[in-house]
């Protein structure tokens, strides 16, 4: 008895030294040189955040192989739980919070566009293309479910390291496409994937993409309901009982909780959390921001943003680490030809599948705001070369799909499993470093001054006046006619531009009714974390 | 291999869907819940935060047991991993960096007789007390390591009741004394209990106090250095490499990780984590915190505020729910006379096990600082009540310490633990609930009247005109007679009245060496986190 008490609080000592202490103390040093190295190289002209944790995730991975002896990189098993519920929360949360809530709504359609039709597009090609292009370099033994998993897990784009070149005030329109697609590209690849879970492989009809889009519908909307909801009750709650009365700490709390409680809600619901927690962001930065007090508003919005900051770092470390993961490249068995072969076929089939939805929807959005193209909304060739190249670095979405798909609790099964997730972090590790490094350069040579100064003020003042020009569309004083002549105008603007129409109506809406209730700023001063 | 396939994607869906999701689910909700209800009974009389999350959880515990149809009342398994590497390290931290620096250090010698000195006193007591009467009243089986274990787990105090209802402007001594003792109080139990832990029972002798006491000393003054050597270092970082030029966000970034880092750290080496941590704290929001931006330094403060209230508030729901485990009840198989006398035994014995220190070492630190009696530095017989029952409390401490005693990975082994575990929990109900329910009634009793603001005023005035007195013992511009005779005089005043010279000149040296280099405000318009 008390031998085996002796064993067993030595084996308990033994594995609360190690299993969590270790790593835990490893990752946060790396973390911390990190965050260092990143802000001396934050003038650099190559280098952006993600490739400096990539890389020094490789140089911890190398050295823990040494310290090791060759029997493991990483010392952390990574598995897309720790993602899913710790890591992707508060990206997409903050994404959502610090969102341009006026840019990304003036440009929904075309974000939408991208971002859900440029996924399928994307997806079913790289899905077909893999089909027929995986055997022929000598890889074979996926089943139809791997091919579409496949499919989705490489139409996931990671568009940080492009807006960290991009400036908001230059190239609003620009600026807004690549981070509003980036977005939403990621809810819909995670939507997609698990609509493509579903799937009955073994009954394959006319009906299925059908379904696949019928059940993404249905996630889409429910998930982006239960978002709009607990934003506003959080608003509600927040303006009700005044918080910042007593505590400006319970303030932030409930801000926190509700955000990440929306999320679990929505995996609890087998909805999209990325979603939910996406508007649930936006709707909380519109109205319950606004109900707290004023040292809540910055920790919020610094709170988020760190978290959002930590995560994205946590996860490049990740993968920079896993990189070396010996045991994976040992089971994969396939000789470097080969590997080799997969990787240049998956990166070329991402590129083209890419083109292939950005340039012509990006025409498509041309032609739908045809109507206002003077104004600067117009996506020049440039542009679109830009958006193309935004979205070809895979990232942290990818790998946790593919180890999602191809492991079981990040263990891998199979060498064929075993391939899949070394391919998949090698495309997130070429796609990051390679394109990567090119991104300053290539911007700075498309856009080559940055526009000066007169020319944003201009465009601003543009702006205020087409503003102008809608809003007094409801105005009550007028007469029965002129009333009636401004709603045929507006039906026609309508028709003409929908989502500039849509847009006013709402901000009236919002003025009238939702602010009032759930809280808000004055009209006049309009201010935003953004 | 389909078929395998299928079943452990099943399996697998199943695994994320109830193992994590709803467990975080509920607790989040009511998370939510308790910082609402705890907003609305802010100015009730009797509740108090810890007693809102206590009943709250009980009640969440009692649904989950009639919705699990008597199955279990908790749905996420206690282990004091958990609590050591997640839960406690912002509480500790956030106590550091919110400590009024000036007030704690000034009665620093106080607050260690009672922190380390009482905490000694209190567990030989419950120690030897519980030896002696646990036989008496029915319970046995318990062996040397698990009375040594009890004391200390029972001498941990929980402050935070006491703190709420004390005001740090009307009474600063007694508050300063009650938090500092807390603090203290925590890192002292949780480093004697590892001190105790490697005794070998066996071989008890006359020399085992002192090695005790020896593994004591070094554990303390090892952590405080490794404390002292993190924040200085995160201090230095921040002044030299100016992160507020690019980005805020990596100052709040580098100070967390860093602060969590010196914990892990400490944790490594086997050291005292809480000590560690705490001087982290002060050190931080000492030098640290004074080289980051404005936004940044607003952020901070309210971010380890909030992740403190968040741990803090967990806990209680925690030990509120695993008040309802059925499990370790049936387990106990003791009848309900014998569980009353055990829990009634452990009650009276901290009673008296804490009156035995708080008095005599009340009149001793009376004794030391006769010097400046009049100052308001002497403890009243009322404030020694108040500290007396300020520390009558049993909290988070108690309970992950009796988990790490008497359970294997929170899994109790045998009726003998789960005894204990029940008792503890009991005794955490009790003295929370019922002594906490006192609290505000008993305080408003022995201090009816705050000090009229004036006393306040004429305190405040009377402490500067003190410090003028002793700050130009070192002006250089004197006559070396005028200088000896000084040197005579603070020498004398160093016999008479230690502290207060240490600290003054401990200023003039942090002033004049420590914040050039580290960062600090300017000496005259002094601020800090607190």
């Amino acid at each position: 008895m008390e031998m085996l008490q002796g064993v067993m609080e030595f084996q308990k000592n033994l594995a609360k030294d190690h299993a969590q202490v270790v790593p835990i103390s490893v990752f946060v040093a790396v973390l911390c040189l990190c965050v260092v190295v990143g802000h001396l190289l934050e003038e650099n002209r190559w280098v952006n955040e993600s490739i400096t944790a990539i890389i020094l995730g490789c140089l911890a991975g190398g050295v823990i192989l040494a310290v090791s002896k060759g029997n493991s990189s990483h010392i952390l098993t990574f598995n897309e739980e720790l993602f899913f519920i710790y890591l992707l929360p508060p990206i997409i949360f903050n994404a959502g919070f610090q969102v341009k809530k006026k840019q990304f709504f003036q440009n929904f359609l075309t974000i939408m566009l991208f971002g859900v039709v440029g996924v399928f597009i994307s997806a079913s090609i790289i899905t077909s293309g893999s089909w027929w292009l995986f055997p022929k370099v000598g890889f074979a033994g996926l089943n139809a479910r791997d091919y579409l998993a496949i499919g989705t897990i490489f139409s996931s784009t990671d568009t940080v390291c492009t807006l960290q070149v991009l400036h908001q005030d230059e190239t609003p329109l620009l600026y807004s496409l690549v981070f509003g697609e980036g977005v939403v590209n990621d809810a819909t690849s995670v939507v997609l994937f698990n609509a493509i879970q579903k799937i009955d492989v073994t009954r394959l009809s006319a009906l299925t993409p059908l379904n696949v889009i019928r059940d993404f519908l249905y996630l889409f909307l429910t998930s982006t309901a239960l978002g709009i909801t607990s934003g506003l009750l959080t608003a509600l709650v927040l303006k009700t009982l005044c918080f910042g009365r007593h505590s400006t700490i319970r303030e932030i709390t409930l801000m926190v909780l509700m955000a990440y409680l929306s999320y679990m809600l929505a995996e609890l619901f087998e909805l999209s959390g990325i979603l939910t927690v996406f508007f649930c962001g936006i709707l909380m930065s519109h109205y319950a921001w606004h109900n707290v007090t004023h040292s809540s508003r910055i920790t919020t919005k610094h709170v988020f943003a760190m978290m959002s900051f930590i995560a994205e770092t946590f996860i490049f470390l990740y993968v920079g680490m896993d990189a070396l993961d010996i045991e994976k490249w040992k089971m994969s068995k396939l000789n470097m030809g080969t590997s080799l072969g997969i990787c240049s076929t998956l990166i070329l089939l991402i590129s083209v599948a890419r083109a292939a939805f950005v340039f012509p929807l990006s025409a498509l959005s041309n032609y739908m705001n045809r109507a206002h193209s003077e104004r600067g909304s117009k996506i020049t060739f440039k542009h679109m070369i830009i958006i193309w190249w935004a979205g070809l670095m895979r990232g942290a979405v990818s790998i946790a799909l593919a180890f999602e798909q191809f492991t079981f609790y990040g263990v891998t099964l199979d060498p064929i499993n075993a391939t899949m997730i070394t391919t998949t972090i090698i495309v997130v590790l070429f796609s990051t470093v390679v394109f990567g490094l090119l991104t300053k350069p290539l911007i700075n040579y498309l856009l080559p001054h940055p526009t000066t100064t007169n020319d944003i003020i201009r465009e601003r003042r543009y702006d205020n006046a087409r503003e102008d020009m809608t809003l007094p569309l409801l105005s009550l004083e007028e007469s029965a006619t002129t009333n009636i002549l401004r709603a045929k105008e507006s039906l026609s603007m309508l028709m003409e531009m929908p989502v500039y129409t849509i847009h006013s109506y709402w901000r009236k809406f919002d003025d009238a009714y939702m602010r009032p209730f759930f809280g808000g700023p004055h009209p006049v001063n309009e201010q935003s974390p953004a």
